[in-house]
């Protein structure tokens, strides 16, 4: 077998870049295999800072696996085909660690599939280090810990699990750092929209969804001031447009985040508004509305689009 | 939550019913699950005789998860909706132990999900009572290597993983037999064909494949002497013919698999005999080929078929 490449998912954010680093490291350590850490794009600002804090450098980004001359490859934090690699469906995937719903994914063979309802890919790479008894080195733990408090912006997101809050406290003990001070210092980091095009906001973390033939583009901002950022809605609508129009997507679906009092802003635009009104059984007025309580794609905003979608 | 059934496949084998058997056992020690161990049908022959032999009930048989009051299910042995319960779309998948491909499964929300290319779900549960540090009974200990032995032919198959060799001796140990002669007599106890119809012995272990559009049956029996049942194959031509106009299956692929010399005879009937025939390099005459050295129909069949239906 050629080298494997190892990758968490298009526009990659923090614990997509933290699970497949860690992963990569793990499965040259634990399980001897030819591993290199790849990227599908560069990391976000709130990343950066991660990377930046532990002296760790970003992988490569890499478009095609044969390109890379790879037959197999391990996803990490994703497992849905649009999400992945451009020619994901001509590679075998050898592995997957991920913590997400499982759909648009097929293979023809058996392969390592290691999924778990936890509030990041990071919580279980960190598992699988310890159930091989590997020592986490400093760095590493450092990424891991920030992969976690993105994804569950500082274990307040109700896709926080139970597990989660002992891992986020072992992981700070390892990577030094003391969790809350760390993790608000990180998540602002990834609230500096101003330097931001609007072309460049909607698309910071955002990801494709397949609900019943439909195109669904469901992106999220972390914010600290939702008032600011819809200062700038006429030119993020003109950037949604535009990006749907070349995209083909059906629909996009924007959460503005606030990090702060863990709400969110939806502002939404396509042929489905009546599916995403039915979704969060709100009114859009100007193609927004506001929806107390929601910071998670993931449990608070997917599911629902996909029942109303009926997908 | 209500009650969560435990379940393997549609006809299932003797690893379908061990493995889910022996994960409801850890469900209820390790996660504090409110789990119930039921079967999707009756033990086949070999399954009888290890339940028997490690004097464990079969559990009892079930066609609908609603019907019983349960709206989440935890599958063994298989992911491909097809091959599960009647109602799977309609319920929530809460976990998966399985060692397929994963193909035709998609969920709405994240799960527990342990996939491994290793020789039986049997295999997997095993490693998870030793991660959890839970004891195994002798019998459930039993029932496990039942279960791999039965998959692997005693550890001939090429699906047969470079970890099952250790596990299938220390369930062995566990479970107070010696590997060799107690395998031998379990698979004969499968072989016994004689009592069976032709319609039954078409169903002994027969699962449904979706290829590109076509609704492929792919049905394997063990036998010590293939002649003797290529002797009746008038009748189960006729066998065949009916499930495929009762069910609606474009194509029904029979693997006649000798234990003792681990070859098959491929019998198939069907619309698209080119892409079977293409599949193995061989050619039917009169129905049937023979195909050295497989056994496996995961490995040797399966995605074989796979590639040549496009799908």
């Amino acid at each position: 077998m050629s080298k494997i490449l190892v990758f968490g998912h298009q526009n990659p954010d923090t614990d997509a870049i933290a699970s497949s680093y860690a992963f990569d490291y793990l499965a040259k350590k634990a399980f001897d295999l030819d591993t290199e850490v790849v990227a599908l794009g560069d990391p976000n600002e709130e990343t950066a800072f991660a990377l930046d804090y532990f002296g760790v450098s970003a992988p490569r980004v890499v478009t095609s696996a044969k390109a890379e001359g790879a037959s197999h490859v391990i996803l990490t934090d994703h497992n849905e085909f649009p999400q992945s690699i451009s020619d994901i469906r001509e590679v075998e995937v050898y592995g997957i660690v991920d913590h997400h719903r499982v759909a648009n994914f097929e293979t023809a063979n058996p392969l390592y599939m290691r999924v778990e309802p936890v509030g990041s890919a990071s919580s279980i790479v960190y598992r699988l280090f310890k159930e091989n008894r590997v020592d986490v080195p400093k760095d590493i733990a450092g990424l891991l810990l920030s992969g976690l408090i993105s994804d569950t912006l500082l274990l307040k997101s109700p896709t926080t699990h139970a597990s989660d809050h002992r891992v986020a406290v072992e992981l700070a003990e390892l990577a030094g750092v003391k969790l809350e001070e760390y993790g608000m210092a990180m998540l602002k980091a990834g609230t500096n929209l101003a330097s931001k095009s609007e072309a460049e906001l909607i698309d910071i973390d955002a990801k494709t969804f397949e609900l019943n033939g439909n195109a669904v583009r469901v992106a999220q901002v972390n914010t600290v001031d939702i008032a600011e950022v819809l200062e700038r809605k006429e030119a993020i609508e003109a950037a949604i447009k535009e990006v749907m129009a070349s995209e083909g997507y059906s629909d996009f679906v924007l959460m503005i985040t606030d990090i702060v009092n863990s709400n969110s802003e939806i502002l939404a635009l396509g042929a489905n508004m009546d599916k995403v009104e039915a979704a969060f059984s709100f009114k859009l007025e100007d193609n927004h509305a506001f929806l107390a309580g929601a910071v998670s794609r993931k449990k608070q905003v997917v599911p629902q689009l996909t029942e109303s979608f009926g997908a």
